[in-house]
């Protein structure tokens, strides 16, 4: 800026000293004008220059913070589909299935992986839910509805359509997450669906996010599609969309350490769920439960990136492993890093898969935050 | 017993002796034998009266080791009636007043207060329940229902009649906790109902305690009333009853350290939880829960004899604190000797009160048992 005030008083002087018109003077005046007006320009693309730099420089600053409010690692729950058949009616079955929902969602849990016990190849979730007592496609139907749950509500018209599984979805309580938003709420993500409407060439595919106006992205995408986007911080109010760019789904997470939902995989078998991990490096921590298991207070946990927590149904994991084609082994506790007794002394006899989820999360959450004592989830 | 020995060879000897009739010597053998009779007869009095003290200072060892078993210290949680609002159907309505039994049997809470949020006076258990949407009587039938399924199940019908509130009492999961025993497990302590038949004069009560044979304890006592039975370790199998004591029910628990289920008591509002605890010099240990609470994790319980729990309803305890008369306060954190977030971090806005129940239980087990490091509660 100092530059720039130096160089309007020499202008100013120099028209000052204008008194009689001598043209030799005045051509040497207008070059010695043009110059200081180049130079003038060349200052100012400087400086834009500059300002750019400056403007990297505090992305920059705001990337690494935002590192650093990112949570680095994951945490995958696995249980049998079967659990469902432990209860005594279709609105049952449902609300049970939501009770697992709501026990991922509010202790941030970014995975659940649903694996059969029966032997049977529940691989797609096209499968359709027999009823009660017929034993139906329990997995499938514990993955749709935790799918559905997990589905911010102004996506849920575009992704399930109407359902037997989900015939008793309203009984199902909300999972109230962070990325389900309100309408209005002002958010850096959003989830959407990428819409089916011509987008013009050179820009990107209109998206809806459950705000008042679509939100218009980097990218050409399939119309149809889930996407994650990052809305620019500086919108235009005047603007008929919103702008953002698609980011992939572990940015919230990994990047601003927002609690992002889960995803939801099945397994044709409990062998399955180790082998078919999304991770390129695999579960690198993985945790059994039963009331067999060691007392959990005398655990610490070792630094992990990717932890497994693994449930049994009605009849514990070994009905699980003895079920496992692929494992000849009997003891469950052989498969994992600590098989975990998650309630010494227990006032019941036995405690229920839904029940034992919120008990062992809620006892591992401080001996996790333990390995991160950096990081402040949200 | 060597004395013994010694006599019976004496005698043997003075036999061998016997040659000639000599009636001096005779009479004078058979006061010797008399006098030996005598001799012997006391002895064995005096052994029978060793055995006797013997057999008493085994059962002090017994008591002092079954004191050493027991657990000095109780849990009380309390929670307002109105969460069964919050249920859809009738149907999720008994599912979560089972759900809520089931989590106080795991933790081995010893009382359940449920207090009115809204005003009215719940103090009776007769009050009939009026359907969902009127709001009907949250508390009484959440009461009902908690004490249904605490009642061990050969006794329901004895205490239980028909009941609207116990309408869906079909879908409950059961508590399956030590002292709802099955027809013959051996066991020290059974609930049982005294029988409403005649009783011979000196002779005690007759009681159902759900064995294929009644027992009968020390004291005759009205029938229908529900009583805890000590049954005596040597049962006579020719006997046509059990042998038995009336005991206080807290004996299972202060005395065998046994989870012996749990009370029920009604409070018409939050302060009243408090002013009518059972025990003389109330709760010497209370804990608020919110999410506005400080970090559990940085939580250590200092040494009590009855600690309280209380959860708050939709609203939170704010809003028990705001319907109570007593209450001339708007936090409720001064009420309580720690008020605490139970689960930092949580992945949804809001933790439903019966979730809250088993994730904050969960978390508190370990902090309550360093307190008794002595304690082995089962
Ligand atoms: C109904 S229980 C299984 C009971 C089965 N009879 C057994 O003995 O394992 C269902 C599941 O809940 C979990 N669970 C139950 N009690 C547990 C405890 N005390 N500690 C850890 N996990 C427990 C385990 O994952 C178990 O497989
Ligand atoms: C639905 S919540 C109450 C929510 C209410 N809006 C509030 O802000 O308090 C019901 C009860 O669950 C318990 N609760 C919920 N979240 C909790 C947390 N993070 N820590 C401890 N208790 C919690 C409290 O007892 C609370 O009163």
């Amino acid at each position: 800026m100092a530059h720039r005030v130096e160089l309007k008083t020499d202008k100013m002087l120099s028209k000052q000293g204008e008194e009689k018109v001598d043209w030799k003077k005045w051509k040497a005046e207008r070059r010695e004008e043009k110059k200081k007006r180049q130079e003038a320009k060349l200052i100012k693309q400087l400086e834009q220059q500059k300002q750019l730099e400056e403007h990297e420089r505090q992305q920059l600053i705001e990337e690494t913070g935002r590192k650093k409010r990112g949570r680095p690692y994951t945490v995958s729950i696995a249980l049998p589909g079967s659990v469902l058949d432990n209860a005594q009616s279709p609105e049952l079955r449902t609300y049970l299935a939501g009770q697992i929902a709501r026990a991922c969602t509010v202790f941030c849990i970014d995975e659940v992986v649903i694996f059969d016990e029966c032997g049977e190849d529940p691989k797609s979730v096209a499968g359709e839910f027999k009823g009660v007592g017929k034993k139906g496609n329990a997995c499938v139907q514990l993955a749709r509805i935790l799918q559905y749950l997990e589905c911010p509500q102004y996506l849920r018209k575009s992704f399930f359509p109407k359902h037997q599984d989900l015939q008793f979805a309203g009984l199902l309580n909300p999972l109230d997450s962070p990325h389900h938003m309100r309408m209005d709420e002002e958010a850096e993500f959003r989830e959407g669906v990428v819409l089916d409407r011509p987008c013009k060439p050179g820009k990107g595919s209109l998206v809806n996010c459950g705000m008042r106006k679509e939100a218009q992205i980097d990218k050409q995408l399939q119309a149809g599609l889930r996407v994650t986007v990052c809305l620019s911080k500086n919108q235009r109010s005047e603007s008929r969309v919103y702008k953002g760019v698609v980011v992939a789904p572990h940015v919230p997470r990994s990047d601003a350490g927002l609690y992002w939902g889960y995803s939801v995989r099945l397994a044709s078998c409990l062998s399955n769920v180790f082998t078919e991990c999304p991770h390129k490096d695999g579960y690198d921590l993985t945790v059994g439960t039963s009331e067999r298991g060691s007392n959990v207070d005398h655990l610490t946990l070792s630094p992990f990136k990717h932890l497994l927590v693994v449930f049994g149904g009605v009849q514990g994991l070994e009905a699980s492993v003895d079920t496992d084609q692929n494992l000849d082994i009997t003891d469950p506790s052989v498969l994992f890093d600590h098989y975990l007794n998650t309630c010494p002394n227990q006032g019941s006899r036995t405690i229920r898969t839904e029940e034992a989820i919120l008990i062992s999360l809620s006892i591992l959450r401080p001996k996790i935050s333990t390995v991160f004592p950096d990081v402040k989830v949200q």
